[in-house]
């Protein structure tokens, strides 16, 4: 099934030119997580192969253009096309992609059209915030909430509730599923910085941080600190950290149970998105969510 | 009426995000052409006002990226985004001007939301085009003319295809207007780049075969050359001329009369484009191509 989506996805970009062929063939495949979640959704519904096909589109084209604001060097392991071909290209790459998506997406029923162009509009906005807010630390828990909510979860949500529509199926409970599956997703990917090492991750270790990235477990461990560890925590936003620092930081997040509390939290997220859909009866999605839940971290 | 495509369009982005806002008003506003046709077409229509604001952000954002793309420092005769807020804010900026424009392009018609979209596919991959010729001397007429159309007509023919369908018009007449208006227009530009001076243009004269465009009076040129002439141009493909080389340059534009056959092109096709709305009575359209027929270049 997915290599139909594959080759479709191809097809796509090689009707807007054969130049971009060449160019689309160097972005890394990824897992495909959000067609998989439209099949597992839809998996009998006319057209799932194309919505899938039009929202991983919609995914690498924005990937594509978050290494360019990034600057980023590698992605998925692999250095990044805005790395061996220049942002320019990458920048082009990515407009073709979002824009050969949104032609094909207005052959579908405005509720979809409309729902995956909006999560678009707040993706694009959710960038914007994750720029502004690496500015400083940043350690509001609602505009923590709200960007990873944009650059992360909108497009899952919209991606789950569009497979809903197209089956006929309820379009609210399964947006909610993929909001949270979105959210709780990116909760563990910020914890997963804390907690694992540099060869489990494939990047360095508390690399968030040093990014500028104020991340949940950072938020919650400001809010235990003494005003004098406050003060040193601040010190070390944004700055390559010394053995002895990245020691000190990780024994604080032990003691203050930052950790387990975000974790505790995706897993409350998680909970809500198997409520969301318990009258779906839908194993595989649930499977998605039990694995998270039940994971050790 | 402009004042309230003015304000739409703004509403529309404070709608993304405040921050957006921010950055909005930082890019200028440009004559709005597209807007105009659709309120010279379509003056009675219901959403024309919306229609005109979503065509403009979608310009507002090609010239964003292209910006990026051309790495150009000036649009406007004033400092482009890019090169005064970076890159990055550049394409963020960009992104949030199309995806919006795509969702609010998802309440029209089928007909509309997809020529519109088809458009902007087109659009970007005439960019794509555009870098790649600029890459070598592009003596193809044929696909310049493709590029052309691409990367500027074809836009221009979705914004009056769309807005004829918006009121009840020929959607085809209107298109092939628009279409014919778009590479007549560009056409003309092009030859503007060789026979204007730097003041009248606000640019260097000459500056199209400097970076890599190697436009239609280029194109005729080559073709008059003789096989000394044609080495002796293409060795001054992408060069900072010299004043005699500049001065030889002019000499063998006039001489080819390569020029005369450009306007001569552009000129046909405005009647092609006059022949098109004939039937529609509209001395508003007539009169912006008759104004390019009858002028001087």
């Amino acid at each position: 099934m997915l290599e139909k989506i594959e080759s479709l996805m191809h097809t796509f970009v090689n009707e807007v030119d054969p130049l971009a062929t060449e160019l689309y063939a160097k972005v890394p495949k990824g897992k495909r997580l959000r067609a998989k979640l439209v099949m597992k959704i839809a998996p009998e519904a006319q057209e799932n192969i194309k919505l899938a096909a039009i929202i991983e589109l919609i995914h690498a084209a924005s990937l594509l253009h978050d290494d360019v604001i990034d600057e980023a060097v590698t992605r998925r392991g692999i250095a990044s096309l805005n790395a061996t071909h220049g942002s320019k290209t990458a920048v082009m790459l990515g407009d073709i992609l979002y824009s050969k998506a949104f032609s094909e997406l207005s052959d579908f029923s405005p509720f979809i059209a409309k729902t995956v162009s909006d999560a678009v509009s707040k993706l694009s906005a959710g960038e914007l915030l994750d720029v502004a807010y690496s500015e400083a630390l940043q350690l509001d828990e609602a505009k923590y909430f709200d960007m990873i909510y944009k650059k992360t979860a909108v497009l899952i949500e919209a991606t789950a509730s569009s497979a809903a529509a197209l089956a006929g199926k309820d379009t609210k409970a399964f947006g909610l599923y993929g909001k949270n599956l979105g959210l709780a997703f990116q909760i563990i990917d910020d914890v997963l910085d804390i907690v694992s090492d540099e060869a489990t991750l494939g990047k360095p270790a508390l690399a968030d941080f040093k990014e500028g990235k104020t991340t949940l477990p950072y938020i919650y461990l400001y809010q235990s600190l003494s005003e004098q560890d406050r003060k040193r925590l601040i010190s070390l936003y944004r700055k390559a950290l010394e053995e002895d620092e990245a020691n000190w930081l990780k024994e604080k997040m032990a003691e203050s149970g930052a950790v387990e509390k975000s974790v505790s939290y995706a897993r409350t997220l998680g909970y809500e998105a198997l409520d969301a859909i318990a009258h779906e009866k839908n194993d595989d999605l649930e499977k998605v969510i039990t694995d998270m839940i039940e994971r050790e971290y």
